[in-house]
């Protein structure tokens, strides 16, 4: 989970155990071609300074020029964006699914000098497949995650690439052009500094107030961080087929999902072939992977919630730590003494790994083994740098049960737990809900960063009201961008099939879509520096009619002009100037500069009109009533 | 406009006048099947008190019984909603769109006594139909308007009808089962009552707080109420279409509309057709119909900015009001003087209308005369009881320009227009903007409720960032729900084709769709009584596994079913036991039910453990660690 991420509800509402799902598990063409790359897009990557052997990847989006009126054309700068897409988006890259992705990390890991290579097992994905990986773990002793580096002053590559990756929009903002302008945003109290030095990513880690989620046995990963203080990232959940011809089609949703630009990507996998799905996953992901390690455990004991066994559930945790998964989600804050507060509730516990643990303990009348063994399941993911985002078993299915007894009970000892695996030198995130009116999703986020110490907060939506499945990617990105506005890290994306599927291809697509938006959203209202650069970029462009550039510049070009071809789908339409479009008599853009003329004559140039306070004579005349200002009153003399 | 309508966007940005569009102005099929009925849904009536004539109506969705577990079946009582689409939605309606729609109001509105019937125009909708009605005016010195009658202390029957319709869900909650149960809200100063009376809607029309647009020429209206302690609403822009062919598809589009939610409808139709297209939807409209009275003024100088008059706009002013259009965009607040402040800004005027009386003004050299003449025009409103919705012709376009000089003043200017228009017995509203950053809304309810005295808000959106053309339902949706919680009156939908092209059927859809999720999703947040109730019989649908009725108490049954079905198109699905479903090892309600058991066996029932102040208990036991709590201890003895 999030113990009830979109699919993990699906799962619990809807379905048997996997096995049963077999014959559906394959709705909507999945053809491969996420890999066609974006329009007018090409990849790039930058240096780092301290390592300068990393190469940090960006998407640069070529800009067509603006036609200026009098004929000479102006110079539009490329745009850079953020890529969550790895090699698969670049077009340089000739790998396949069935090599996997270079190991970027490999070296970074070994040069630490803390791990060790395992005797036994191996990373692969079939018998026949060249890959076979040894598997790392920490040396007798060490803690080798990025938690403990920073906390020893050490500045690691994996810091110095997310520091390059995240001041992108700075750096464009920058140069110094009208594209720069931004407006001043209000953070809820959040540090975000003018510029992202590798300095401060190690010390945000340090504290705990921002995770880098890359597990030694993944050395695929490219790094990212989450934290409040960076830009707001978001999570698609894939998995579900089981049958090993899906194991493709799986690593196809996940390359989608990264395509349109999820930042990490939970397996939320069930059934026979969990084990070598998540294999192919991991070595085709340049994101970070997490799955609910409990999904696994309980196929192993036939989907009886009552057999599992802490034995079962470390092997489990261990087999997915020597694969390479980045963060579980484990729901240890599920405690015996709070599953009575859901009695009244409208509709109970909806998580799926909430309900199992529920099941358990009720069934042998214990504590969660998962909380009894915390100190145990931190010192496990201690050795291979896997972080915790400790889920929200108890976390509210409807409106009605929003922000009550039973959340808030977990969301306190979410807290508890946070500290300890601090402690213990692991990384930590917590998730959160669910369905909660917006008025009371502040408080959520209030109580989150007092009770949880800051560590980062993820949340599922929230849903904001509960009477449109079908369209739940809507009703939950309104609780996102504002949660994610109030300093929520991560948004677990929802999507259209919510309660109601299984997500298709469409569906992935968008509910990814819906979260950029909403992070987004969430950045430019936080005041991220930077981030207002696109929109920016691509306002100039609507407003000047470079149509391509409209669309390039969009989270979604192709829908964008696909949108645009059913009005007009000559071609002609996308590159004639818009006096074409509009005819003589009506022309915004000719507007504007009569607009400009007419203030110029007045007296007034721009700059001067700028100057001299516009706004406030603005207001002075707008008290006079309707007479015609002269250029006197106009200037104030 | 707003004078940036969706539509209205689209037409300024993309096209040309609209005689050049008729080869595009039908994209996806119009096939009228806006008339089928929602599933297992009824037309209801409910009869005034004050006036036992009315008939108020609502749709009525019946449910399914709950299956006990000890076979014993429990009623789940139908739930009432809201409902826009009039005599259309009504199956025991026999009518069409030739003959039109009964006159509900025309008796009330003879019967006070202050109207004439005019000697010479008469509405019909073509040369051949049936239809003839004389057009009314007030009589001379009379005001026939609802704020006129409010200030007088009379309390119409359209005020009562109103009240009956505002208190549905009130009264569905006061049945006393634990669906009327609701979260406090947080209504930003709203004053909304327990009860909303006949004589609440008086006091709120009189004071300007809120307004029943319903012009004397459109008694096939159902009355409805616009103002922010009532319930949040929705417009959807239509028009375009300028072909004769193409009216039935404009008629047929506005049922699309109101079958989906749609408040009211903006006809924003341009062209050769325009007063037939608007005479058509006039009479089949049950909802309330704005218009830009500036387009249709436009075409009658060819298209030419400069050549528009003051007369030619009366007479297209008064043409409209004698048509029936309950309420007239007019951006009599683009001023001269403010037009210099939109020299600088990244995208200038995106505005239909304001560009084209800035256009005006700059080739006149002259004070814009729509507030030159805004006496004329409250004059001649007040003799149809047509209201305002004073345009924001300098809204922003762009993140960039949220919240500037510009758009302020134009904001300050439409709080004086208010007043004079107040003056003269003349309803109001304020139309907002626009793209704005998710921290900058708040602001500009704060300053409309100030400066515009609380007349109604009525905003387009707004967008919360400009990156998702494709996608502008949601990047809007977002900004709509949280200017509706701030105090928002109404709402203007956005498209997936803002920015891109032409909305067809799907779109308007999808725009209705987010967007009676945005205002139900303010409802929350305000606490506005009743609002919860469909949200809890849903959630209750939902865990007890009542997919039919979960479906049916959606916003949109069609597309939730459909997305079951991809899934599991079996219809044993949907009517089978969830126990058939989950397996018995894994069944939510089971666990449910065990954890109710389990809340008994240690001595607390469930009350008890409600009363007792579980929440309080949880949190103590919180700090005392992993044991077993003793039920001694539960109970704080």
């Amino acid at each position: 989970m999030l113990p009830g991420h979109a699919m993990a509800r699906i799962l619990r509402v809807v379905f048997p155990p996997a096995n049963k799902l077999i014959m559906i598990a394959t709705p909507n063409s999945f053809e491969p071609h996420s890999s066609e790359a974006l329009p007018n897009s090409k990849r790039v990557y930058l240096p780092g300074l301290l390592y300068p052997d990393i190469r940090v990847p960006f998407r640069e989006i070529d800009l067509h020029p603006t036609a200026g009126r009098n004929g000479r054309a102006e110079t539009n700068a490329p745009v850079r964006v953020y890529d969550c897409s790895g090699p698969w988006g670049d077009e340089a890259f000739a790998g396949n699914a069935r090599d996997g992705l270079p190991t970027l990390r490999q070296d970074w890991i070994f040069r630490r000098g803390d791990v060790q290579v395992c005797d036994g097992p191996v990373n692969r994905m079939d018998q026949d497949g060249p890959l076979q990986r040894r598997v790392l773990r920490a040396k007798a002793g060490k803690v080798v995650t990025q938690l403990q580096y920073a906390r020893q002053g050490i500045i690691t590559p994996e810091m110095e690439f997310i520091a390059i990756r995240e001041n992108m929009g700075r750096e464009m903002s920058r140069n110094g052009d009208a594209l720069g302008r931004q407006h001043p945003g209000q953070a809820f109290g959040a540090s975000i500094p003018a510029e992202i030095t590798p300095e401060f990513v190690r010390a945000e880690v340090a504290r705990g107030r921002a995770i880098i989620p890359c597990n030694i046995n993944h050395p695929e990963l490219e790094p990212m961080i989450i934290g409040r203080n960076f830009l707001v990232k978001i999570n698609a959940n894939i998995g579900n087929s089981s049958v090993a011809s899906g194991i493709e089609e799986e690593v196809e949703k996940m390359r989608w999902a990264i395509k349109w630009g999820a930042d990490t990507v939970m397996d939320l996998s069930t059934g026979k072939n969990i084990h070598a799905t998540r294999q192919w996953l991991l070595r085709n992901a340049p994101v970070p992977i997490g799955t609910v390690p409990i999904y696994q455990a309980l196929e192993k004991v036939g989907g009886k919630a009552e057999d599992l066994t802490w034995e079962i559930y470390r092997d489990t945790l261990i087999e997915q730590c020597e694969q390479g998964v980045d963060y579980f989600t484990i729901h240890a804050g599920v405690l015996l003494r709070f599953i009575p507060l859901t009695a009244r509730r409208a509709t109970g516990i909806v998580s799926r790994g909430g309900s199992i643990l529920a099941k358990w303990c009720l069934a042998h009348h214990l504590e969660n083994f998962c909380f009894t063994h915390w100190d145990d399941i931190c010192d496990i993911m201690a050795a291979y740098d896997v972080s915790f985002s400790i889920g929200d078993g108890l976390r509210p299915g409807s409106i009605a049960d929003a922000n009550d007894a039973a959340q808030f009970a977990e969301l306190e000892a979410q807290g508890d737990l946070t500290k300890r695996a601090w402690a213990r030198g692991v990384q930590v995130m917590n998730e959160g809900p669910g369905h909660v009116p917006m008025h009371m999703i502040h408080e959520n986020m209030t109580r989150q960063l007092e009770w949880c110490h800051e560590a980062p907060f993820y949340t599922l939506g929230p849903l904001t009201t509960d009477i449109a499945p079908g369209y739940d990617h809507i009703t939950s990105a309104i609780g996102a961008a504002m949660i994610g506005w109030y300093g929520c890290a991560m948004l677990c994306y929802v999507t259209p099939k919510e309660h109601l599927g299984l997500p298709d291809k469409k569906d992935v697509k968008d509910g990814v879509i819906a979260y950029k938006i909403a992070a987004h959203a969430a950045d430019l209202a936080k005041g991220h520096p930077g981030a207002q650069y696109r929109d920016n970029a691509l306002s100039k462009a609507r407003f000047e009619f470079r149509w391509e550039d409209q669309f390039n510049l969009a989270l979604d070009p192709e829908t964008a002009r696909q949108f645009h071809d059913e009005t007009l789908p000559q071609e002609g339409a996308k590159t004639a100037h818009f006096c074409s479009m509009c005819g003589p008599h009506f022309c915004s853009m000719k507007i504007t500069e009569d607009v400009r003329q007419f203030a110029a004559e007045q007296g007034i140039a721009e700059e001067e009109a700028l100057k001299k306070g516009m706004e406030e004579k603005s207001r002075e005349f707008t008290k006079k009533g309707s007479q015609i200002y002269t250029p006197e009153e106009l200037l104030g003399e």
